[in-house]
């Protein structure tokens, strides 16, 4: 392995995260906040509710009470006035449901001059619900749908009428007080509605939609649950107003930054990659191979959420895919290397935030007797990885923008 | 549709494909050639023989005979002096055979003052053989060897010792005469001997790795083949002389000097693409996506050879498949395009170069009832390229160095 290489993945790692903490981005987003005559309470929801919450505490000084609701593991200690909570992610568990109770508790009887200070990052869907029908019918609903390959847009406008705080339904609940809502972007493209399931944000899915969706796929739903997705949710929220303050787009630009100053010409080339991450791997050495020999030292940057088709049971992420299928594309390439990486810390089921492969780890990894290809049909990009020296482990991160790959190529 | 900017697309395509026809690039090749004092023959293998011979006739004048080998209709007429073949492709005909077998006639008795002017381009693998074994018997071997999934380099490490012409035979049975070997290549990387099988070129496979393979696998081979297994290839071939005159990467360099002539700011990626068709266009698509609104013009260009995972009957090819899987990623992008195309003017079994698509590509392809990720999953792509006039068409090109994407943004 090359180190000093390895030295400039880790620094662009190190300093690209840096960029997108919260506490920037919060601060950024605060500086006219005025608090008005009456409470201020906050409400921090996400992987990144922790750090955004502190970062506001620094801004604002102690406010009138709040909850912090993160995934297990996420929170780093007591914050004054709030109560801290962790629940299940990608599943919403009952600590789920605890959590946007007492979200909705506390903001009861709100009155005009009173502020809600609403900090959101991804997995607040998972961490921050509370089902309007019985758990176990919410759970059969989405078996359905998933088994008849419903997408994502179909799931959340069903879902969105279900719930008690989805769809706009939780600023809703705030007035007449205004809410200010702080996003911290995990979704291509950053559109509101669809970060968390947007609790604050107007929805523009309607009932005739839903109904639709029912039909199409012959759900099978419960009077009540029936009752509910005639209801529709709000369509305009005078009481709220939106600031979306990071995104893989600022991680990609952090990245880029970090390159240029260690001697590198960055190539921003997307922060909307969508493609598989084998493919995305292969994609990127293949731009390598292209460059070797120029006497030029670059590095191209692409950003976003890449998907893994899960084939078989072994462990690892999308990142970590990414960054195998890259090994031999690059291989016997001097000062070539591809590493990807999940901004917040976690890739996929594993202790690793993404992967690192260079010119050197196809050799070493036939060594340990692994073939790359043969791994990735197994989807175990992990061990492999992990026996070559290519896990990125950075822990939690307290952010959470989704992810960002980078193919150096030194002179 | 954006008539200016598929005014656009054509042009590049026009002025690329001019810029890797095989005229130029033989001519290049051919300007110290020295007909010596014995007799100058010429063989001319591959999609692009016809127009190679006739660059050649052109420098030189005429020859003391000679042979032209090509598939089925790229033949252009006759050519004073020289024999014209045409035969099957991809799979070799008993016309490859006869072709294989005349070429072997016409250079027999050739003495150290004559001289062998050998035009190679792809396809020739098909076009030009002469199985040393029953033809049926080597059918049944090459099924085995794909049934068990050995990869290319295994099967041409057993096809070169069965073979008359392959890995350097050709070449061998030229001797004493000198043989100049002009390569217009269309394998990533330009390996001679993997070209056409390196009829002229030293081959580094050896018979201890042939016999591996045929342990490895379990093979059941005649007593001849397996005879013909240890007859040891060509090491070194002292009367050859191999120049690369016309490769994949200088059809990416043609597109992005059109390009730049067009106003658009080129970006060469790579000329190394290997990865699954589709991914590539996603991955495309999401770079066109990432600099929507920049206000600059830009052309990225990827060339090299994608792959197809064919999952059904339908009709279509990589490049079409590369251009419709980029129409949902570039929706509603003024300005925005992505094509690609085979350079030798067929992609898959169809009578298209390969496709294009547009910022209302998706809508088009909506109103005639169609959805790229359905057609993608049927392997259907030309009929639904055809459906919103996203076919290119261009006939044989009479070059052939592989494959060519562009992703254009127009300000």
């Amino acid at each position: 392995m090359d180190t000093a290489l390895r030295a400039d993945a880790e620094q662009i790692i190190r300093e690209s995260l840096r960029a997108v903490l919260p506490d920037e981005a919060v601060k950024r987003a605060l500086k006219d906040f005025r608090p008005g005559p009456g409470r201020t309470l906050l409400v921090a929801v996400g992987k990144a509710a922790w750090q955004m919450a502190q970062a506001a505490l620094e801004v604002l000084g102690p406010v009138d009470g709040g909850i912090v609701v993160t995934k297990t593991g996420h929170s780093r200690g007591e914050l004054p006035g709030l109560r801290c909570y962790e629940a299940g992610h990608p599943v919403p568990d009952r600590r789920s449901f605890a959590a946007a109770r007492a979200g909705l508790e506390l903001i009861q009887g709100l009155r005009e001059e009173d502020r809600v200070l609403f900090l959101l990052s991804g997995g607040g869907s998972a961490l921050f619900e509370l089902p309007l029908i019985p758990e176990e019918e919410l759970q059969d609903l989405t078996g359905q749908l998933l088994a008849c390959g419903a997408d994502i847009v179909e799931i959340n406008t069903l879902r969105k009428r279900l719930s008690a705080v989805k769809g706009g339904k939780f600023a809703q609940a705030c007035a007449p007080a205004r809410v200010l809502n702080v996003i911290l972007s995990d979704v291509l493209g950053d559109p509101p509605d669809g970060i968390a399931s947007g609790p604050a944000c107007p929805d523009p899915s309607t009932c005739a939609q839903a109904e639709a969706i029912v039909r199409k796929y012959g759900l099978t739903l419960s009077p009540q649950a029936q009752a509910l997705l005639a209801v529709e949710t709000p369509k305009e929220l005078d009481n709220v107003e939106i600031r979306i303050t990071g995104s893989v787009r600022e991680l990609c630009r952090a990245a880029a930054e970090s390159c240029a100053r260690l001697g590198y010409e960055p190539v921003f080339l997307t922060d909307r990659l969508c493609c598989q991450a084998r493919e995305a791997g292969s994609f990127l050495a293949s731009i390598l191979k292209s460059h070797e020999g120029e006497g030029r030292s670059l590095a191209f940057i692409a950003g976003g959420e890449t998907v893994v088709r899960l084939l078989s049971g072994g462990l690892g992420g999308r990142n970590q895919e990414l960054a195998l299928a890259a090994a031999r594309g690059i291989a016997g390439i001097p000062g070539a290397a591809v590493f990807s990486l999940g901004s917040d810390g976690s890739d996929g089921p594993t202790d690793a935030a993404g992967g690192y492969v260079d010119g050197d780890s196809l050799s070493a990894l036939a060594a340990a007797g692994l073939e790359p290809e043969a791994v990735l049909q197994e989807n175990d990009s992990y061990r492999a990885l992990q026996a070559v020296g290519g896990l990125l482990i950075t822990g939690p991160t307290g952010t959470n923008v989704n992810d960002v790959a980078v193919a150096l190529l030194r002179r």
